[in-house]
């Protein structure tokens, strides 16, 4: 089996057109920056890529398009997970299929209160239906968002009955004492955990993590990955005091707005700040107290502007 | 333009088949059975429907089906707000080129705490591409399930913008306060507005709504029918009181796998139980406890093991 990915991964912003349509020539450049700058893998299509905001079709495109872009399928943990069970197996197999590393799987996500029976079946028919040994499937818990978590006793279920197939889990629960329950049940047996925000990397880390999958990756991945590579020495937690500074400017406002805006402000790419509805751009109070607070903390896009240039408006 | 779709609408269960296959036949004969024992219409593909466990291609072939069955459009209302914007465009536009009544949308459901702004650029972008005056549209409130609401200042300014194209609006918070502010601001201007629950049907005739689309539709479509043809009678209120009773006891086990359950011991078809994860069907508790309760009401289902006689199970 290929080596798992590990350290920082970026849930990749998507850029759109002006009329909303994905724009694939901008995603393959900041994926090609992102993974020069410091990240190890990317988690295309997750809550801040507004994944749930593109159809099957569109995923299908984009990632096609970034593999046909020469960026390796390897290094890949597509977000599968659809409300219709259907829909994850489609895109859960073609991701297996032209050979991601992984995929990071959203419980289906409209129905409240479901029974984690019926979460269980709803991974195990997809694993099923996928039927294909490479699967390496993530399981993604961002309580706040789905409003469906994956508890303790799904994990342990799923862990038991698909041991080759299930591979980790992202905790964007943003509850540092879920993610150490997690670590503390499972990361010895092999099970990779990857916080959901670069805040707690180095806890993780501390304590069996393997890196993190964090939105501010988009923008911050060098000094992000500088923990992870770094983070059993004696400058570990300065430096993790500086990525936490950055994230902290940049989920004051609306996270994925305004990581578009950072972008767009540092690749000197106006046209990478539209986001589909229902989100909006950030307000001109928004921008101002963004940028304003990027300037009280250390923080740089080498390359970025060169990634991006040339790019049509 | 054609007469708008009043009075009681069930939001038609969807039956599975054993490998979770969208099973067209016992649609088609549930979806006749409602039309002939009390509905005006139905509201397939609603949140009872499991409409968010299916994808866009299921809910195209089911429709197509249901026509071609010779279930008239015209009374057909449904559901086509999807969590990503082309989904909703795909599904709206077929709905209105195929001749439906209406169309009931859910507002994009999994970004949380989005604003107004936001949603009202989903639904004009919707409405824009379809470009169709033949689209009514119905606005999906139902927070308890989506997490997104429909505000009043969303509903004024999308009636504003788009006045013929705008119809009304499901009321499924289980607020009749909210219900009542709707109806005060909006029902005398031809905002259709439905409860979502047949509990609300006498206090929204009587302050100006329309009728009301309801999951209990599904198995008692005649009693409620009957509040609808005669809320201005007498027996208005014992009639209504009788409906309540009915869904008080339905509603006392998980909604969905209960109307499954009923329709199967009913109609006399096994068949009907199946739900599509991440759902599951009543536990022996739950069907305990629902059949003994339906024993202490006014219940029966009349026509229906007719309906569906001779079902493969």
């Amino acid at each position: 089996m290929a080596a798992r990915i590990r350290g920082v991964l970026s849930p990749v912003v998507t850029p759109f057109k002006r009329d909303y349509a994905p724009d694939a020539d901008r995603f393959i450049r900041h994926c090609k920056w992102l993974l020069s700058y410091g990240c190890a893998g990317l988690a295309i299509f997750g809550t801040n890529s507004e994944a749930n905001s593109l159809s099957v079709e569109e995923k299908i495109d984009l990632l096609d398009r970034l593999l046909a872009a020469g960026v390796p399928a390897a290094k890949l943990m597509p977000g599968t997970g659809c409300s219709a069970l259907p829909d994850s197996v489609k895109l859960t197999a073609h991701a297996v299929k032209v050979g991601c590393g992984g995929v990071l799987m959203l419980p289906p996500f409209y129905y409240k209160g479901v029974p984690d029976e019926g979460l269980f079946r709803n991974f195990a028919e997809v694993i099923q239906r996928v039927g294909d040994a490479r699967l390496q499937l993530y399981l993604y818990h961002i309580p706040p968002v789905s409003q469906v978590p994956i508890t303790l006793g799904l994990i342990e279920r799923l862990l038991k009955a698909y041991p080759k197939s299930v591979a980790g889990l992202k905790d964007s629960s943003g509850d540092w004492s879920n993610t150490k329950t997690v670590l503390d049940n499972f990361a010895k047996s092999g099970f990779d955990v990857f916080p959901g925000s670069e805040v707690f990397l180095l806890d993780g880390l501390r304590n069996g993590g393997v890196g993190c999958i964090t939105a501010t990756g988009n923008v911050n991945p060098g000094p992000i990955d500088k923990v992870y590579q770094n983070w059993q020495s004696a400058q570990a937690d300065q430096l993790q005091a500086d990525i936490t500074a950055t994230r902290k400017v940049v989920q004051a406002v609306p996270m994925i707005p305004a990581l578009k805006a950072i972008i767009a402000q540092f690749g000197a790419d106006a046209g990478f700040v539209t986001v589909r509805p229902p989100l909006i751009e950030l307000t001109a109070d928004e921008n101002a107290k963004l940028f304003a607070g990027l300037k009280t903390v250390h923080f740089t896009m080498p390359g970025l502007k060169e990634a991006l240039s040339g790019l049509p408006v």
